[in-house]
């Protein structure tokens, strides 16, 4: 880590990312930022991709897609993104399998990908920690739990899958506050799916989730399910593309945009 | 019942409730149109019950005030309004009990009366029914099931008492866009306050409301719960102030303003 960084600085920790100076979790860094999942496809399959976001707005709130195939940058989110260099870490995926997890996408850049950014549920957890909202999985300093439901996304051309969720145990009044503070962010999931019982939208175990680590639910607190960037992943394991890559999750792509910006109110 | 009456139009309805011909519950008619909860007190008490309503915003959400001592109107709502007449059915309370049901106070009004008109639920559910979200009480033909919880009011004054709310069964999905719409509508009650288990605010036994009528809950919702109109009458119970009058709950005040004036958004 080079001591020189300003962490909440977007432009100079992407620097840094991009050099091999940070190559940690994003959480907590660049806060007021943006950050965002990247989804990267070859652009024979983009035109489905950008269809399944439309038709999936909650899990995939697409906020950019680079320029044109081939060019590597986002630059409605930030004048110097390079989408191959600027998370800490990548997943590379091959027939819906991911296969390795590399830190940067220098040597195996096409110049047919297509690159989108989706928001990510770090911009609306700042919203309710400003808020007062106690977020378990940052008391407890562990990935928020995620969840494989059965609530199918609308397909669209080779993409398909159930969408997954996130949950934040929360008391019924934090978790109306939470609704009313999430309903300003659509672009960044919006307001939750659901409360309450997990079985509804079939989830067997709350304890044992998919993704992420199992946090405390306390008496008296209700499960709140928000939809979760990590569908689009399901989709691709879907799809079967004999290439494509996704940031790891948890080391996001930071912007200079700001979370305040994405308000619809 | 007279024939000729417009029951869409507000003025029309406020005439024949004036002259006798219309002494039913208002529930339904005048579609659109804000329908109030009415406390008038002597001038004495006005100030306290002001503070009251300033400190309880959700159950007391203050529409208009009558514009002096002795004057019966409410001109910010309806330029012919007159509170002494204008409600098909009024209480009186005496000492904090509830001594009489008057069909107009014309007898009654003294020159030192002070009107408050505050939101009612018949607002927000309007806007709920216009989403397609269905109200159980509604569909059931009934009263709103209200009960008396254990959330303390601010008290202000001779003024205090627990809140009393209303509830409605919903699915969590349904709840949620619920706590979204209503929150458009801060002046007639605002988002829920609570939803799911009962006794966390007091209510013991959700098949005997204090006031209103049971309705059926079906497996896999939730009730949801509002800051109700009714807790005014708790705190005039509490108060014991030697005269007051309220409108008879159900038999509400009409008004000129429209529902949809009332979003803040």
């Amino acid at each position: 880590m080079n001591h020189t960084v300003d962490k909440n600085n977007p432009r100079q920790l992407r620097q840094s990312i991009r050099s091999g100076d940070f190559s940690d979790v994003t959480s907590g860094v660049a806060p007021g930022y943006v950050q965002c999942n990247l989804v990267i496809l070859p652009a024979d399959f983009a035109a489905d991709f950008l269809l399944f976001c439309q038709r999936n707005p909650k899990p995939c709130p697409l906020l950019a897609i680079s320029p044109e195939p081939g060019n590597p940058a986002l630059p409605d989110l930030g004048v110097d993104i390079d989408v191959r260099t600027d998370a800490p870490l990548y997943r590379r995926w091959e027939h819906g399998r991911a296969t390795a997890t590399p830190n940067n996408l220098m040597d195996v850049w096409q110049d047919d990908h297509v690159a989108f950014a989706l928001g990510c549920s770090f911009s609306f957890e700042e919203a309710l920690l400003a808020a007062g909202i106690e977020i378990r999985n940052i008391t407890e300093g562990v990935n928020v739990p995620m969840y494989r439901t059965d609530i199918a996304c609308q397909p669209a051309g080779v993409f398909a899958g159930n969408m997954v969720v996130s949950m934040r145990p929360m008391s019924p009044k934090d978790a109306i506050r939470a609704i009313q503070i999430c309903s300003r962010f659509p672009s960044v999931h919006g307001a939750p799916i659901h409360f309450g019982a997990p079985e509804t939208i079939g989830i067997s175990d709350l304890n044992n989730p998919d993704f992420g680590s199992r946090v405390t639910v306390h008496s008296g607190e209700v499960p709140v399910f928000w939809a979760c960037g990590v569908t689009p992943q399901i989709a691709l394991e879907q799809a079967k593309l004999p290439l494509a890559f996704t940031h790891y999750p948890g080391y996001m792509l930071i912007t200079d945009t700001r979370n305040a910006e994405l308000a619809v109110l």
